[in-house]
């Protein structure tokens, strides 16, 4: 089969590789219906994370169960599933705490940019949809994989409550998803920082009450100004970068929480400027397998359409195209079509 | 009046000093029943914090109320009370979220190792008794003004929650009355890591569990196999190092959270190491005033005996010796006496 294989900085291969076989018993293969370029895989691509070997890449994922190992008994080929990047056994006492994104057992899964993918640990990994969902779904239940379901953990992480005031840092995907994911848990101010229309469109369409442009002292002042000198009683960090980690504290109210989902690149957080914030703090990989059957409900009832994140959608032997034009910012995100 | 004024590292007096007036309609002058010596007094003792200037020292009291300014009107003279070490106004927005060392008009409270201390807003800091205690309680209640609202907070901080498994670090006067506040909040495994004979004791008399004395990765291991691998629900780090906040994210479950309340001295945390490490962050100045009541009234009850902190007792002009003993690790904690 041919699949995404990256060899080096913005060197995205669509290129043969062995199709995937159930290599352990509790191993599943899935017919992929959509895969996705995820903003982590640009850190790759721009050169910010090692690229030691050629590597096939992807790990947003749904589609039909093809195949399943012996040991695997609560899923069946045929099926409709989503699953988390990170396997899990949804077991382990991690797991059982909800996050499954520490399990004891973890793997990642890889190489989902592909017509075929291999997902380990497949009775904790992954969770089948009742029917098999109509086609206009299935960019929906992607996000599920990972983008919506880091925006989400977002802001569970930035404890956003019914009534809240929140900041959300970033215009990616993620961050528009963690929009509608503090919509969905009841804020009732959502204040975007975009500067791009597109996203400030979609942030809007998602939730966001009002938009700032200005960054860094300038961004902190103008959201201390509409919140009347008191800060954010959440704020998700949905970028990764030193600037983006700042700015959310610098708009947390003293005793509010900064949810923090962009993987950290180059942050480093002063002890001493942290205390006297007086910010808490919560943030990792987001344990998606804990909010699926949560998330599948509210996309299967027609609630929420995490999907409009996708403005440009493309057959998979283009996806050197999708990393380009998420990496130009022409792009929001990627949709691939095998 | 004499006071304590620290003139350099390791140079404490006790020495005349103007007698503190009301400057401020909304000040208060309080006669100090009792004062004592802070673990935070130790940074500037030992020279991790500057010394512009010959500086009265002292930030926790309890005292009867000698004079009043003009606006003050919920505490009258003759009254017990007790306060934080910021002043608060107890009415602005951080304040009444729960955050009174946030307050937005905030003044540091200082010279309490003297037989006056002046208190500014006198309204939002200071709590009365409902009677003067006898005196075998003013140490106890003494405590409230910092050492076990900090400790509280710490515990609070951590979300200690009945059934917890707790990993308290420092062996502290705070660390100590940490232990105290997660028994009275429910936790079931209360592990003190230390090292000392008679802390140890201290620890177990407050409620701890089990006694951890290794540190560093050790420590970390031990605390893993204490709990099977898994890591504790909720860790208070009340020293305030590097190496104390590592022991506490390190010996924290993916979910868990580490409360810390050390004023942190060199401590640098690197983002993505923490985005992995799952663990939520909460710490900060601790906001004693809005714990004053409830904290005010378990001690009345005889519920809580955190005074038992104070295993040294000098008189007031004796307190370079309290910082010496202290800082030489001969006591936990030096209660002065005017």
């Amino acid at each position: 089969m041919r699949g995404a294989v990256i060899h080096g900085p913005r060197d995205v291969r669509f290129e043969d590789r062995p199709a995937p076989k159930i290599e352990k018993p509790t191993d599943a293969i899935i017919r992929i219906s959509a895969a996705c370029v995820c903003g982590s895989d640009l850190w790759p691509y721009r050169g910010a994370n090692p690229i030691a070997e050629p590597t096939p890449m992807g790990h947003e994922y749904c589609g039909v169960l093809e195949e399943v190992g012996k040991a695997v008994t609560s899923v069946t080929p045929g099926q409709f599933v989503i699953g988390s990047f990170f396997a899990s056994d949804n077991t382990c006492p991690h797991c059982k705490a909800g996050y499954q994104t520490s399990c004891q057992h973890r793997e990642l899964v890889g190489g989902a940019q592909a017509p075929y993918l291999r997902v380990p640990l497949a009775d904790g990994t992954l969770v089948p949809t009742r029917e098999k969902p109509s086609p206009e779904l299935v960019p929906d239940l992607l996000t599920l994989s990972d983008v919506m379901g880091t925006g989400w953990f977002g802001a569970e992480a930035a404890n956003v409550k019914p009534g809240a005031t929140v900041v959300v840092v970033g215009d990616g995907a993620v961050g528009l998803l963690g929009i509608l994911s503090a919509r969905e848990m009841g804020a009732e101010r959502i204040i975007a920082m975009s500067r791009h229309p597109t996203r400030q469109k979609l942030a809007r369409d998602f939730g966001a009450t009002e938009i700032v442009t200005e960054r860094g002292d300038e961004g902190v002042a103008r959201i201390q100004e509409l919140t009347r000198g008191i800060g954010a009683d959440a704020v998700l960090e949905c970028v990764g970068t030193p600037e983006a980690m700042q700015q959310a504290i610098r708009s947390t109210r003293p005793g509010g929480t900064v949810g923090y989902v962009g993987v950290p690149h180059g942050v480093s957080l002063d002890g001493q400027a942290l205390f006297f914030a007086h910010v808490r703090l919560f943030g990792g990989p987001a344990p998606v397998r804990r909010f699926l059957p949560e998330l599948i409900d509210l996309v299967l009832k027609g609630k929420i359409h995490p999907g409009k994140v996708f403005d440009l959608t493309l057959p998979l032997e283009q996806v050197a195209e999708g990393y380009r034009a998420m990496d130009e910012r022409r792009a929001i995100k990627a949709l691939l079509r095998p």
